[in-house]
């Protein structure tokens, strides 16, 4: 079993001078916060899913889920799991006061979901489902239904799932067919079959509550026929009590390639008489409501290529230092495989790749804070359009670099890696999906190029340059960093050249700009790490001159900054020669692909 | 289960074009081959590989094997088909005619190793590894050895193995323990324990030969100290029945990520009075023996990353034909996901980096034919100086493509890909040891900077370089190819100035040198792809000219060659800028990181 320890450290750093703490903590509802109380809260977090949630990852992933008649059953340990981490509130961190959660930032809620994703992925999908379905009711539903569902909801008691894709309709939502027959009692009867439903079924909590897109009977075609319906596994009656058990059954679980601890579940709608559910929001306008809960879970799926990268990178470090294999290139005694180039250039692709993720997810987490909450519209208006196109390009960015860093961390491992109870293949596994669920990366993709850039002619995106080649300037003017800002400065002409590029091509040829909008999106994280590690060396830099010494972390952050530079955004020019030519063979290859 | 063709029309175009067909066949022992019999070969190795082994994939891997009391009992199928393989004789292709064998050239045993291992590595590890006994034994064993074992070993009644790793000798073979100690009789009693034996035990052959490198009481330490021993699992009477069971057993077998057809084994040698062994060869010079057999060993395994991604490809491009999802931009008309761009895009990611490497296999295999066969002593020596040169690039540089392109094919196949009933996740699973076994990454790459270009002061690398700048300039010459030369021109610059700089590098520091070796065998390995490619287009043209229209096939090749060159090649520059300055901060870690 492979430990966790909380990356105390970079969070605290990265709260304390990559965000705007102060900022932050002056936000309407934020008044009680601190720097200090972020960092207590942290390590709590950090005490918990070190203690209670990671010992159960390998053997969760070993033993797996078992479907029994329509039940299904979760790993030993997750259910006293579950409920020691409700308790503690750990499920509602960012829910607002009003609705019975802990009213704390995104950007607290977004650390404390690294940290325990990394622990246990599997496990705390659970509750990361029912904060999603949570956003949805808040944002959708009728008094008297969050009256009815949200207190249980929001203590855990009760949890949630997303209820989209069917057998023909994944990508392409807009060909679902679910149906939803309104009855007398203005209450609806869906019958159809939903896939891939994690946590549709399962032994965690007392009832769970199904939001569900489907169609009704005289509902348009495509994306805008299609509505959301509330269908809880037990009937709820007026007094919060649980009332009947309703026609929505787990038909089977999926054997998957990893995540084996948390059920992927065929859910039958309708099979007798109906599954009695309820609107949410108005008809015809279902996406709308579920799209509240996909924007916030890409965000969180992105988060997971985060954390399992560095929980991989835990595991690879400690065996790194322990195993002995060679000798030394001086001494010739026997060392440590850590104390090879080649083994460090690994541990420093995974340390360099996870810091410049961890600080853009904090970075865009607080400005959704500020986008919600901030006096000022015109404040408001800025980041969530930051928030918006940087969705997309953290969702994808950071789960692909989750699957090259985890299967790092199985490579230092040698032979080992390859046998399962090292415990090192399954955060590789476990990354697989990331790149698929919530929009695979070619949909992140289509979304950053199609929607945020095209729909705004790229001004969200020009004032990210801006912001970015404010950093690179001002790392150029340092005595010590010019190195890092002429590095960014390269990568952002890149990503300025690319934009240029890809936002006429867009309307002019949309399958061409297509065709390389995966290059464009990797350009884009690509150089927004590289600006977090610019960020980051300024602030380690200003540190270490007023300590006079840098310490292990502190230069530790100079030497990942540089190494991101040299062996990372170095490809920053070639996604901007691809994203330049690299259209015309795709288009051409449907005369004998097709 | 998923379907496996031969990628015949690939390969018989490179055997026809790309390779020096007039040549390979002139070279004494290959009087009766033809280019028109090669291609028989092929279709009835196909055909072979299509309908007995690829079935046999999806349901060995998913029933695996079963260790039971020091016996291993294989997946349902494999006996049978193990059987009809070395019945067909697919288990000899390249072994002289003299020992019972084909006597066929590598080129053929390579196209051959490709086809077999797409359609059933698992399976076809077995024969590969009596292959490897079969060429250690006849370059090292004694004349009464040869006559002893080779029969059996080369008809496939009997299998081989290669005992190496201890748990504390892996990458660092000089530190084996495995002791072996003379006998009055001249034979030797070995105690001690093998891990990662694949195929140690199993129930395919009547008995396994073990080749195992052990230590005399006597022995230096280090690598100069290991000898190589045989040490059958049964033991073997003057006339070649089979005698007493010997004292080699096998403890357990691991359970694996991938691979899971075919047994990793930890041997017990000697826990009663000592396994019996005989010495092969000169006494401390095991090792020396022992890399016949593993220079051949990782040619093939690269080739496992060629057979893997092909495999997921034909499944991705099925699964991408077939689905729809999605509708067309200019119709509205729902459409299958290949022709969505992005799916395109990496469909030809997948096609033009498997051709690259195909290619790139069979040129080595043929320079091997000419190393061993012709009667020039300088072009022997020319293309063993180029085989060694290219076998730890294409090892390295074939398995991490591996890798990356069967994640690919989950990821086409969406959330189907990471439901493991489909088949897309097992190539994935499977291709992951590549990197490691026979040598990870890191130690191809070391010896590429360490020995190969080290130890001739970069004699074969310039030629090398030269050989490919003459393709680049006829491509630049050419009508229609100039695109795909100044590519290939810019990619040899960027490949000739990193060998520049990490030659005197190697010999200065060379720490530094290792820290940046892989990035440089990378694009060792890139650009060597797009030398192939270049190869391609020029003889894809000409025969476009001389049939007057293109054809899918050819037309496949043009794109394929320009994907290659705009989506991969690209990379280039940005590896060499990682040679040139990315080993600074790897040496500034270890202050923290160890």
């Amino acid at each position: 079993m492979s430990r966790y320890e909380a990356p105390l450290e970079d969070l605290n750093f990265i709260f304390e001078h990559l965000l705007d703490n102060e900022r932050l903590v002056a936000l309407p509802g934020f008044e009680d916060l601190s720097t200090e109380l972020i960092g207590a809260i942290l390590e709590e977090a950090g005490r918990f899913a070190s203690g209670v949630l990671a010992p159960l990852n390998a053997t969760g992933d070993r033993e797996g889920v078992r479907w029994s008649d329509g039940e299904v059953a979760t790993p030993e340990g997750f259910k006293e799991a579950y409920r020691q981490y409700v308790e503690s509130g750990w499920n509602n961190v960012a829910v607002e006061k009003e609705y019975g959660g802990q009213g704390l930032p995104y950007a607290v809620s977004m650390a404390i979901g690294e940290i325990m994703m990394a622990a246990n992925k599997s496990l705390v999908m659970c509750p990361g489902l029912t904060l999603g379905a949570i956003e949805s009711l808040c944002a959708a539903a009728s008094p008297e239904q969050k009256a009815l569902y949200l207190p249980n909801l929001v203590s855990g008691r009760w949890s949630g799932t997303m209820n989209l894709t069917e057998p023909d309709a994944g990508s392409d939502v807009g060909a679902l067919r679910c149906k939803a027959i309104e009855q007398a009692d203005g209450s609806y009867r869906l019958h159809g079959q939903k896939i891939f439903i994690s946590y549709g079924e399962h032994d965690l909590t007392e009832n769970i509550v199904h939001l569900v897109l489907a169609r009704t009977p005289d509902a348009p075609e495509g994306v805008k026929g299609i509505s959301l319906f509330l269908v809880p596994k037990f009937l709820v009656n007026p007094d919060g009590s649980l009332g009947a058990r309703n026609d929505v059954r787990c038909v089977s679980t999926e054997h998957k390639l990893g995540i084996h601890g948390s059920p992927t579940c065929v859910l039958a709608y309708g099979d007798r008489e109906g599954a009695t559910g309820y609107l949410v929001g108005e008809k015809n306008r279902g996406l709308q409501a579920m799209f509240v809960m996909m924007n916030m879970a890409r965000l969180i799926v992105g988060l997971e290529g985060v954390a399992l990268s560095e929980r991989a990178y835990q595991q690879a470090l400690d065996y790194a230092r322990e195993r002995i294999q060679g000798v030394d290139a001086l001494s010739g005694e026997p060392v440590a495989i850590v104390r090879h180039p080649d083994v460090r250039r690994m541990l420093l692709s995974m340390k360099s790749q996870i810091e410049a993720m961890r600080a853009l997810s904090l970075v865009i987490a607080q400005a959704q804070d500020l986008a919600q909450r901030h006096a000022d519209p015109e404040v408001r208006r800025r980041n969530q359009a930051f928030v918006e196109l940087l969705t997309p390009v953290f969702k994808a960015w950071a789960t692909e670099n989750g699957i090259r860093l985890t299967q790092l961390g199985v490579q230092i491992h040698g032979g080992m890696g390859f046998v399962e109870e090292t415990g090192a293949a399954q955060h590789l596994r476990d990354a697989v999906i990331g790149v698929i669920y919530e929009g695979t990366t070619g949909i992140q993709a289509a979304d950053l190029v199609g929607r945020k850039l095209a729909r705004d002619g790229g001004a969200a995106f020009a004032a990210l340059l801006r912001d970015m080649s404010d950093v690179a300037e001002e790392l150029q003017r340092h005595r010590d960093l010019g190195d890092i800002g002429s590095g960014l400065a390269g990568g952002i002409a890149s990503l300025r050249q690319a934009g240029e590029h890809i936002l006429p091509l867009y309307r002019d040829d949309a399958q061409a700009a297509l065709a390389v909008s995966v290059p464009f999106l990797m350009l884009a994280g690509t150089v927004a790490g590289a600006w977090q590690h610019g960020r980051g060396a300024l602030a380690a830099a200003r540190l270490i001159e007023a300590r006079g010494e840098p310490g292990a972390f502190l230069k530790g952050k100079l030497v990942s900054a540089r190494f991101y530079v040299a062996h990372v955004l170095v490809q920053a020019l070639a996604l901007a020669e691809t994203v330049r030519c690299g259209a015309a063979p795709v288009a051409e290859s449907a005369d004998f692909l097709c």
